[in-house]
């Protein structure tokens, strides 16, 4: 028996200064722009009640990373020990999901501009949560 | 054109107590118990540098989840006004993925015991990742 497999569909992409992987930062808090979060058209009556100042967990499909790694240096780091990949945030991975903790800047017709946002421009992205206040992740 | 899709891996699955989504607490801060996430053979060795009392976020796979949903009433609560879905953490979306966050308890051989984790016994997990502790999310 074959292990299943899901489809996700991107609800929308990332619209960025940031272009390639070569220039955008390791972590949203290491320098990223903000960046404009564009919601397809089928999708974006699910963003009501998203407000400026709002804490976000933005969901992304790193689109151009590896899936087949296993072990890795750390921030491409030799001098870092080499580690499973589930203890770091590489965007190599088997299913290569970015995990970004933005806040809101503003909010127009089917679009949200958040800060920070390392993610490169045309990054596919495949949900927005609000952050909670008690568990705070 | 059609939209892209993207195809989801399982690297694992929760075996818990929990049998149902009506025994599960709506978040794992509301009374969820430990759990045990058994890793694919596959996919083990992406285990490795993960110890006892690390915190880790773990993706999941909310396979019962209806994904039609854009709005909603937050918690099922009717007296809660309506709201788009990504201003909730409702386990219904249009891409199902839970984000619970973690400390794990003991570590196996590919298998960790982690708390709380509300997910129900047999939810896929797609991903785990370390915590920042600069960014803490």
């Amino acid at each position: 028996m074959s292990a299943p497999e899901y489809l996700l569909r991107p609800v929308g992409y990332v619209r960025s200064s940031l272009k390639s992987r070569s220039e955008a930062p390791r972590q949203g808090n290491e320098g990223a722009p903000s960046a404009s979060i564009e919601v397809e058209p089928a999708w974006r009556a699910g963003l009501s009640g998203i407000e400026v100042g709002h804490e976000l967990i933005v969901l992304s499909w790193f689109h151009e990373a590896r899936r087949d790694v296993l072990k890795l240096h750390p921030r491409n780091d030799p001098s870092l020990p080499v580690t499973g990949v589930f203890a770091t945030r590489s965007p190599d991975r088997p299913n290569p999901i970015g995990l970004h903790r933005v806040r809101v800047l503003s909010v127009g017709d089917g679009s949200l501009e958040v800060e920070p946002l390392e993610a490169i421009d045309g990054t596919p992205i495949i949900d927005i949560k609000p952050v909670l206040q008690v568990a705070d992740d």
